[in-house]
């Protein structure tokens, strides 16, 4: 009598690998629980069989070429039954894949694509707000800024900036509408955008807390997203950390050795190697690139925080 | 006894060209009226003058060098006035090229733009929203439909698109939220993009009737946009408005004998173009473009309305 479990449930052969007895599995839970747990301590209904039949072997612990190509025959009546568990078990695997750290990726990604859709439209408003204007133009550098002056009344900012002889045109009530209504929606692509960063934000501090402690959460997310995954970043030595982002630096030195090699990439933000020396930044970033790989290790295996602690480390060092 | 008029105002010099007495224009509006109605009919600051002084010469009429010489040197003094009243006139004169096809331009530029920005955001969404409802990335095309979808809750979306063990994951509330609201974000600039076009519409009927009814108001507006302006597309010849928007190719065909020359550009999205046999194409645009080329022509000088006649005249030739 012999005894085997695949991703269909467990069943129960005679010495001639005919099926005596066998109990399917119902729902992708029960797979599930197969495909992680069966290695180590077996399943429920072997348990049941085990108690039932006395004198069993359990294939799964010690099986030869010969039995397991015995097990394969008797199995072929259950071809459909395997595709259909199969696909069931990869849809919920799929669907198990939707952790925090692709959503934090999402956010930061689309963070970015706001911001230049921001740009193209800003740019719009200014150039057609100049025909209102024109003055105004280089005195608000800032495009928030502007676009809510453009919401403004002509009159009260003639009064406003003190503007004499302007080149400006009042326009009519139609033309005036249609750039204000670009104007509102300029910005709200703006609150758009901080409603983004206050959602990353959080997710970052609930998903990475020693990540968020140490680089801060929109360098954190922008790391996440060019490491492709928080496992992917765990796996990287703190030496790529360091040069995620200055991919195009670094190829060009390797290709060309005249070329220098980069010493930051997407860390180069940090407000720790902005303040930095510019003689001391490699070092600088060679240590933050240390301390950012450690707490993405303890943000993987759920351990305890210690980013207060690394981000104090990190400043007392470069103080 | 000498009569003369320039920027600053009507001067009456005697024999030894010394100013005796003057008029100074007060406004940028009788400057204006200066610059521009002076050659053919003269000043009313003029006529004061020859009714008050007898045998008083009008130099503007005829006026040799030594003269000229003469009317400059007693200009010596009112350096400062020419220089305000010049920048004053300038000034003027570029608030008042703020014509309607400068508007026409900077909204038909501002639809691309629009467009570029719901691109970039709509795909995003896109990729965001595979992680709630993978099932309908591929049944819906259309980003409008999908960002409409979005919105709604997933749990009537399954029942509504029938989709059995979706893949997707039902997300937490937050996280629901920000791909909510980035789906609102996608939906509102398609409504800027509408109340754009609406806009766009009702300006090119009122400025350019007849290029609106030949090529449409978007593709006028287009290619206004190339050309620069109205004027400038007023002399173009038809054979450029045919080409405009395919520089690319005609450059190409240019530099390289071998590449086809181009047989329309921007025009290409006209309607009658789109239904038009593939050998018939060059035919119906270069006709196109010199009904075009007409119509724009009847707008700049304020013509009666043809635009009618003309889409007739260009409909029943190529029926």
């Amino acid at each position: 009598m012999y005894l085997y479990s695949n991703i269909l449930g467990t069943f129960v052969f005679n010495q001639n690998f005919q099926i005596r007895e066998k109990i399917l599995f119902s729902d992708a839970e029960t797979i599930k629980y197969f495909v992680l747990l069966a290695d180590d301590k077996g399943l429920p209904s072997e348990e049941k069989f085990l108690k039932k039949f006395k004198s069993i072997t359990n294939l799964r612990e010690k099986c030869d070429e010969k039995q397991l190509e015995n097990v394969d025959s008797a199995m072929k009546g259950f071809r459909k039954e395997f595709y259909e568990k199969n696909i069931l078990l990869t849809k919920h695997q799929i669907k198990d894949s939707v952790a925090d750290d692709l959503l934090i990726i999402q956010c930061s990604d689309c963070i970015n694509e706001i911001e230049k859709s921001i740009n193209i439209l800003a740019k719009r408003l200014r150039e057609w707000y100049l025909s209102v204007l024109p003055e105004l133009e280089n005195k608000i550098e800032d495009h928030k800024h502007l676009a809510e002056l453009a919401l403004k009344e002509r009159s009260s900012l003639v009064k406003e900036f003190k503007i004499k002889n302007s080149m400006g045109k009042e326009l009519g009530k139609e033309d005036t509408k249609a750039i204000e209504s670009l104007a509102s929606a300029v910005l709200d692509l703006f609150k758009q955008k901080e409603q983004k960063q206050k959602y990353l934000e959080a997710i970052m501090k609930k998903t990475c807390p020693n990540l968020t402690a140490v680089a801060g959460y929109s360098i954190g997310a922008e790391l996440l997203s060019h490491a492709g995954s928080l496992k992917n970043m765990v796996m990287m030595p703190a030496s790529t950390i360091q040069l995620l982002g200055a991919e195009k630096a670094l190829f060009r030195h390797m290709i060309n050795k005249n070329a220098r090699p980069p010493k930051h990439g997407l860390i180069f933000q940090h407000e720790l190697l902005q303040k930095a020396k510019k003689d001391m930044r490699g070092k600088v970033a060679r240590t933050m690139a240390d301390k950012i790989g450690l707490a993405v290790k303890v943000d993987y295996f759920k351990g305890d925080f210690i980013g207060d602690k690394l981000r104090k480390e990190l400043e007392e060092k470069f103080r």
